[in-house]
């Protein structure tokens, strides 16, 4: 998860809303994706940082299941993201703070442990480091709240 | 959702589940964006029909809110790509056939109707040219079946 917070306060660098992610293969340990939120630069409602990291790790593995991989993201996945989850069969899902905006993992609903979708990931685990990840979301709205 | 269902014959095409998509300005009724399904050839998770047309079309407006649109695509959208139409603030979907094993507005939830998320679409009308979207869907898998 501290990957995970790292490639978030890259976001944050880049005037984007800190979130991060990162994939990791479950038998080597290996890193074989990150991620940042890159909305607002691209403007493109998809960049996600989890759907960036699922992009790379696709491309990196050179095909769209990524088995044996779990993924480390800092805030609670959106249905997009949930979803994307499902669809690549990723097989562990961490992450950090709630998000009762959209949090599709736990809070407004968990897509992740609905049955009648054809995957749900093996392991899902919340809340890791979460006032770390929280804190970086308060900090960067307040810094955005101060200079309006 | 002729032109959504253009679309999904060129999947066909390509050897793809078909399923195609197209945004709309619900302004001019110009189609700003086209997308059709790419699993396979890309081996991305990611690159359904609606993800690869809402790209577009954030690309082709400049903003990753795509306001004062409607999208069509043949199938009921996944959980991934509903969350990308809360995520893009679309807001009007139009499809073709149910989708059991995924679909995510109206067969195994409704995402879009669901109030606690930040956007819900204005109107959302599902089986539209349904069969003709299903017989496509229903070739493509006996062909593959025949090769078997």
């Amino acid at each position: 998860m501290d990957l995970a917070l790292d490639e978030a306060k890259k976001a944050q660098e880049r005037k984007e809303v800190p979130i991060g992610c990162i994939i990791v293969n479950n038998v080597t340990g290996d890193v074989i994706a990150r991620g940042s939120n890159e909305r607002e630069e691209t403007q493109n409602a998809i960049k996600h940082a989890e759907i960036i990291a699922i992009e790379k790790a696709c491309s990196k593995i050179g095909s769209w299941r990524l088995e044996h991989t779990s993924l480390f993201v800092t805030l609670e996945p959106c249905p997009m993201c949930a979803g994307a989850i499902i669809n690549s069969r990723i097989e562990g899902v961490y992450y950090g703070a709630k998000d009762p905006k959209a949090g599709s993992v736990g809070s407004i609903n968990n897509l992740l442990t609905e049955t009648s979708y054809n995957h749900q990931p093996i392991e899902i685990i919340s809340e890791i480091k979460a006032e770390d990840s929280a804190k970086l979301l308060q900090n960067f709205f307040r810094e955005i709240r101060r200079k309006k």
